[in-house]
């Protein structure tokens, strides 16, 4: 259902569809609705989808709970796509929003690790461009095994620059990073009750762009409704395992209600359920596999990073998604997209 | 020199070979007898050996030392093999027993670090399945450089789901692991002694399944006698070059004793001296120079996974096979099987 | 401008060129002269340069600073290029120093991290084999990119040999090391002032061979413009950005004024700026921005190895380099040499 917004005498022409606005080629991208329109979709792609509608009511998401989160995903978005757009990159590529999502979270990362000042800005900027690089030599990297790079420039990005501040005395971390330490062994700790499971729930969404808010995860998941069904009921069945997974092995009670064991969850069980594969029973299987696993990697790798203080972020669900992603073709259970 | 054994009205066929029990294509996978000539070829292959003889030699080696680890090393396999035939990989890659070492393996690990109970179980089973997806993984990813994965999935799904122990309060783990601390400098402790290296020499094949016992490393090296002489010259030249490394350096004598110096130089020497390459000249020096850096390397890693309290189980073997394997193309002198 | 020196009777010719000997391919390796041509051409390959009088010019510097140093260098680069000899690696690569310069970074970092001894004296020896093997091996496995190994070979082998002495007692570190710790908060330390930034400037230059001393920094500095005016021009811009940086953040000043941000990011220049891409404007400012991300991630290595106690080496360098020469092609306004 397609309607013919606009047509410019220069063969340029504006149409909104039912994943936002598209674009003729031709069109400068350096127009303001179509940059718009490319920031919103980069914004929507940090839950993998390709859909404007669905970044604008994250955004709103993250409006609801931090202004300043919400500018600091304007801004890294922005500033990632301008340097794809400043070195040429294949169009395409930039109007689904590929060269976005990576800046739109690490300028969240930086700004919810570091103190907000003039220097911390520029500083995110250069994180931002960084991360673009970084997407393009991942894009060149995987391209022998046709994997994604998920959010992994994201993630090395913003661990590189938020370990720098231990060299730099003029940035200062926020009392949000974890404490550097030698990791011990956990006791079970705090008594689990439903509002803990319903809050872990929303939570588990809305910690994907670092949002501790249970509103602002129910938003989130109206954005991914407004873009999938299936993305949408993938994130909540995947947020609530990694809920079920933490409590079942008696990980801390306010880890579970804040979301810390699902928001891994939720994107793998996204990729998994409603990106890579034809959805039957057998992927049902090995994408509940995918999820439970997601969540030990989680507490796996949050231990691991314990020593340099440092959050594990995204990297379970990106690690897990590109194992299960690789061994797919080795399973002709398993039907790819 | 190969026998008929059994001949089925629906061409089914099993055979006895020198290797173990060799079935047709046609016969179903689950008949049992297959099924355990696939288990017992599984637990082989942790020593590279495709040969179920040799694989229940080492089952008897391992009972003899503990019932719990012979139970697990069962479970392990047949989990990780299970699930690879539920996800129908190629049948003749299950049956070399290829999708069951690693499970075998991260079995023993998980219940010498985790103490035993139901949950233990079922989370040694999903861990067990996991390492079946990680296997898949590798082999789509080394495919281009036609690189084996050795036991890379089983050292990686260990590591994650032991550690995860440190967040997960209803895992306890065992007094195995090592105490998270920082590295420090060694001094010479203890004297070596004929007891230390003969004992290093035995405790150093018998750890390759997580086993310090004299009698099971002896027990071992006759199941890789029954498989292939050279396996088992080189498992001993391997085990004994680690420990007079380790000695000449200057390392503590307990973990000399131990076998702990040995384990990675066994199955280094194995792969090296009697696996991918033909032995000559030229092939002993290299082979040499791999296990003496598989000492090092050893040495190396278990210091640097001290601040996170982890052992390094097999991985200075595989990081030592995998560089030597992909450097042989540059050097001309070298010949690969 | 070549000269003929000399044509012997068996049709072997040495001939005296711009950047040193060139020897024909029936030479005999091992004839003395073209053995040491090599042997220079091994130490100039560690800023990048295929010119066995920038080599000798290094090594002047070196051994102006510290004769044990002048020959380790020489040891390191002679065991590492023996040992590509031995394994009849093809003769080009060899004549342009490709095996020579990780055994010569390697034979550096040891002896400035462990007390020299004859027994350390022979674990250098192995180490400078064991680069010469991971060189090979990187070159297979970079092969599908065509990705350059860089100097990754001596870090990963120094880090290796270097943490192994926390498990062998009679191997002793000097006080180089850097000390095992958990990584804090930085607060600005000291006030830099201009002679910080020049001593900083040519530190930064002599640190890519682990020598602090301005005077052995600016003779560097004249053996990349025998090389190279480009080499020469963008170490300087390299090593002043890494200072700028590392000031601009608030990193401490005997930090900044020792050249520990600099040697990075004066690879990272010469790499970016004068050996693989064509110079210009749109090059200048990735590049800009390359060095930049190299000094932020410098303090970011060296915090992430603070808990076992390793140094950063030219990791950052490495890392950064390959991800912009990775990222290249997805960017049109690039062009590679």
């Amino acid at each position: 259902m397609e309607v013919n917004h606009h047509t410019s005498p220069t063969n340029q022409s504006l149409r909104i569809t039912a994943t936002g606005l598209v674009v003729e080629d031709h069109t400068p991208l350096h127009s303001l609705v179509s940059f718009i329109d490319t920031i919103l979709r980069g914004v929507a792609q940090v839950m993998l989808q390709n859909n404007s509608y669905a970044g604008l009511i994250f955004l709103i998401g993250i409006f609801y709970n931090s202004a300043l989160f919400g500018l600091a995903v304007l801004i890294g978005t922005a500033a990632s796509t301008s340097t794809a757009i400043l070195l040429a990159v294949d169009r395409t590529q930039i109007r689904q929003g590929l060269f976005g999502f990576n800046g739109a979270l690490v300028a969240i990362a930086l700004l919810y690790f570091l103190e907000p000042n003039l220097l911390t800005l520029g500083y995110v900027v250069i994180a931002c461009s960084f991360s673009t690089i970084f997407m393009a030599a991942l894009l060149t990297l995987f391209n022998i095994w046709k994997l994604p790079t998920l959010t992994a420039p994201f993630i090395l990005t913003s661990l590189c620059f938020v370990l720098a501040c231990a060299r730099f005395g003029r940035l200062h971390s926020t009392n949000q990073l974890p404490t550097a330490g030698l990791p011990q062994s956990a006791t079970v700790e705090g008594i689990v009750t439903a509002s803990t499971v319903i809050e872990g729930l929303f939570n588990g969404i809305a910690q994907v762009f670092f949002q501790g808010n249970v509103i602002t995860g129910a938003i989130f998941a109206i954005g991914l409704l407004v873009s999938s069904r299936l993305a949408f009921v993938t994130s909540l069945v995947g947020s609530l395992t990694g809920v079920l997974v933490a409590w079942g092995m008696g990980a801390a009670e306010p880890a579970i209600r804040s979301g810390a064991f699902g928001f891994n969850c939720v994107l793998t069980a996204i990729a998994i359920g409603s990106v890579f594969f034809i959805l039957d029973i057998a992927l049902a299987i090995y994408g509940l596999l995918a999820v439970i696993t997601t969540a030990v990697v989680f507490a796996a790798i949050s231990a691991a990073l314990q020593p340099i203080g440092m959050p594990a972020m995204t990297a379970p669900f990106v690690i897990v998604v590109w194992l299960f992603l690789l061994a797919s073709p080795i399973f002709p259970r398993l039907h790819r997209v």
